[in-house]
């Protein structure tokens, strides 16, 4: 049960000032997230990490040599959002371009793709990895739709090693692709973890029994059991992961035992005791075991066993040294310190604009204004609607994206932004405070619209269209739905579609937009 | 909720096979804890500490270069035997004497002391430090009533510090007596905890309450008040601890913010970040803090903060490295491997002995059959005796510590002990089995009878009862009783005096035993 904190708003931003502080001699707070403070070679490879909070260590706990060069902090158990990833990776990368790995979530996925696209579209090369270790979420057949759990430790470890070694960006995605392959994660919950400001679990396990493969945020499982001794737990464990053993594999395993929060040190190691034999048992060598509390879920009681199968390159890579505040290997790595880190402020430099195009741009901040007060009238009714089919905070989430854009609008337009940079700014704050998948679609999508728009001239009607279709272009490649699927799309298609009509007919950009 | 295990009687000891297979190249197992493989400087003093288990990283995970050489390992929340930390001493000291830290409980008291003795008896130097700060246990005026809490971190790292300097057994002494007078910690409970085997808490926080300055173990508190946010827990637990900052002390303090088990990094965090603005606001200047699960209580929710006024000395020896398998800090401390473990078996060598001491010897064991028969019989008797003040296990315990040392005595008889050898075998094994102070007691007093016995001659009556004063002697010094309290020194004092007089009289030893 989570006891300690002032908000629940609060409760993520709190906790990383207070991370920093304990650990300044390893990271400083950037925009978005936690950096390295440490000065790492010229053209190394950027590792950067991240997910959801309510996870410590991870993720922001791996940052330093030898692992990440920064972490993205999300909200508790939410994805950050397309900014504070495109943020934390600017402040990171040092010219070798950046690998993003976290775990394979949806919303991970977005964002983290989406931040992706706009570091590539400024020319900083950039991949992702997500982690798909977790046996119980499907099958091995259907390897690319399992989430991401402790595996990710040993995925970003040998990434990170990788990348300190001086392999390049395609040599780091290589590796950490093939530590990916070769990670295996199966895991059981005793209980569920409370959020902060909640006052009942999340989720919850019947007394007496556990939860076979149950998600660290209550996504379901594959079975519930009576609990078991640790002897028989640890046979399960074990027995599972070595039927994905793969082929022609060493007898060499990285492997980690985990502790989700509420599941303490002593009954990991009891736990170990019973691993360690059966694995030993089963012809293998275990090289450097991480037993303890690796990637919690707040308070949730539960394990769960990592194996990777190691070569003798991801075998050299797992095992070199790192420091971290809460991973280290090897000797300490000290190294002369720098600062990366940028506000929010910074990351919002305005471009000089012409004065047609900031009148624009004042235009823009009226329209945004208006579907702002707009959005206002109608959140219930859309919280409503979502209710039907998700958890009633669409309205919220679309009041506060707009909200946000309406502010950053306002703000570099006071500032002299043109049209390009004011919908650009717009765009960046509604991903960034909405929140959720359609906050994401909307802010990446607007965002991505400036990029057909310039600063210093009227854009033609042609130009209108060509950013109308860009959103639609992005919203309809990462939001995976097609026209028909009862999504936005269904509305901005025949839209588009109406508006190119109109155009191409030769009508003026006013009455195409409006009957349109 | 502890969950993991096979049995709650093995629970300690898998863990620590666990743990030291997780971590051998800092541990080895040896009879009655772990011992640190790094070889030591020569000269250095042994720093060894421990307790009950139940508090990992506490004590067994602080064993390595600069912090501790051996810790004693207890079963969950109980003190080790006298036997176990007499070992632990003897498989870790290395010719410059022992410093033996722990928190200030009872049956840690009494066991680490018996264990001092022992070692001092054999012309090993030692030293007890029992450490104090929890402020809500006594007033500052009874400082040596207080309990030992997370503030045991801060003067073992310390005099690991000053061990590994090369002071000596009086300045390391010296040195750790000063970190624990400058050591405060003031805490707040949320949740109990369960331990093994068990399927309900050890005690219980009302809902929405928290309790103040409630125990680790469940030990009376000082209030009990509305949970609250963190900015004003913090202020609580700074406030109370800045009433008691000694007159003449610097502006720096080293720091620890600890979670019991249940409270979760993102909350210490949250807390801490409170917490240091408090700190700064008052004018103090931290000095490498700490925040996070330090000294659990298995899966208990609560939160802790210690403070220590440091010296120039203290913030000398509380910053330097220390590399253990839970605390580091510096670089990595590289040292050869050692192995100096011992077994249970090989802490019990037989001494050669005459053939009279040899036949006294098995007559010993005929008696201590008798004596254990007696007890088997009694059992039931003595233990509903206990529950009417106690907790209803001295019948269980009386009955394992006597059959320990029948058997003990038979292994050692059978290996052609004499007769001080097979008593003091005996004693060991009963203080070793029995648990609870009458076991300690017993146990350490036959243990002392011993030694004014011999193996190789017949005793004199005088010896007899030199042999029977000195295990009264030990009884009483240790059990801090006198006659008349109720406890067993009402039945051996008069006992002991009616054989002193007996033989005075010129009595027969078997008269005299028999008329007292």
């Amino acid at each position: 049960m989570t006891k300690v904190l002032n908000s629940a708003e609060q409760f993520s931003d709190q906790a990383v000032d207070g991370l920093v502080s304990v650990y300044s001699r390893y990271l400083e707070k950037t925009y978005g997230g936690v950096i390295s403070t440490r000065q790492t070679r010229p053209g190394k490879v950027a590792v950067v990490i991240g997910g959801g909070s309510g996870h410590y260590p991870a993720f922001a706990g791996w940052v330093g040599p030898g692992l990440a060069d920064g972490a993205v902090v999300g909200n508790i158990f939410a994805s950050p959002s397309t900014q504070q990833i495109y943020a934390v990776a600017k402040a990171a990368e040092d010219g070798a371009g950046v690998l993003f790995s976290y775990g394979n979530y949806a919303g991970d996925v977005l964002n983290f793709s989406l931040a992706e696209e706009q570091l590539r579209e400024e020319g900083i090369a950039a991949r992702s990895l997500p982690v798909t270790d977790d046996v119980s979420s499907a099958s091995l057949a259907d390897r690319t739709k399992r989430r991401g759990v402790a595996g990710d430790l040993v995925v970003f470890k040998i990434a990170g090693a990788a990348a300190e070694s001086g392999l390049d960006l395609d040599g780091v995605s290589a590796v950490a692709e093939r530590a990916n392959a070769a990670t295996f994660s199966f895991g059981v919950a005793f209980a569920g973890c409370t959020l902060p400001g909640a006052d009942a679990p999340l989720f919850t396990v019947p007394e007496g029994q556990m939860g076979v493969g149950l998600g660290v945020h209550g996504e379901p499982g594959v079975d519930e059991v009576p609990l078991e001794p640790a002897a028989d737990l640890a046979r399960r464990l074990v027995d599972r992961l070595l039927q994905e053993r793969p082929g022609g594999s060493s007898g060499r395993v990285a492997a980690l035992l985990n502790g989700l929060g509420g599941t303490k040190y002593e009954e990991l190691f009891v736990l170990w005791n019973d691993v360690r034999q059966l694995l030993a048992a089963a012809g293998l060598e275990v090289v450097q075991p991480e037993v303890g509390e690796l990637i919690t879920s707040l308070d949730m009681a539960g394990v769960s066993l990592t194996l990777t199968w190691l070569d003798d390159e991801l075998a050299e890579f797992w095992a070199a040294a790192a420091d971290t505040p809460a991973f280290r290997r090897g000797p300490g790595m000290e190294a002369k310190q720098v600062h990366r880190s940028m506000s929010e402020a910074e990351q919002q430099e305005v471009a000089e604009a012409s004065d047609t195009s900031q009148a624009l741009a004042a235009q823009l901040v009226d329209c945004l204004s208006d579907v702002a007060s707009l959005l206002h009238d109608k959140e219930r009714e859309l919280g409503d609607l979502d209710a039907i089919a998700g958890d009633g905070d669409h309205g919220r989430g679309m009041t506060k994206g707009c909200d946000a854009a309406l502010a950053a609008a306002r703000s570099v337009v006071d500032a002299g932004a043109g049209l390009s940079s004011t919908l650009a700014a717009a765009g960046n704050a509604w991903s960034d405070k909405a929140g959720g998948t359609s906050g994401a679609l909307w802010g990446n999508g607007l965002r991505q619209a400036a990029t057909a728009l310039a600063d210093h001239s009227r854009p033609t009607a042609q130009q209108g269209l060509a950013a109308v279709q860009a959103g639609l272009e992005l919203v309809s490649t990462f939001g995976k739905a097609t026209r028909g699927d009862k999504t936005l799309l269904d509305a901005l298609i025949p839209f588009t579609e109406s508006l190119e009509e109109s155009l191409n007919s030769g009508e003026s950009w006013a009455s195409a937009w409006s009957s349109a």
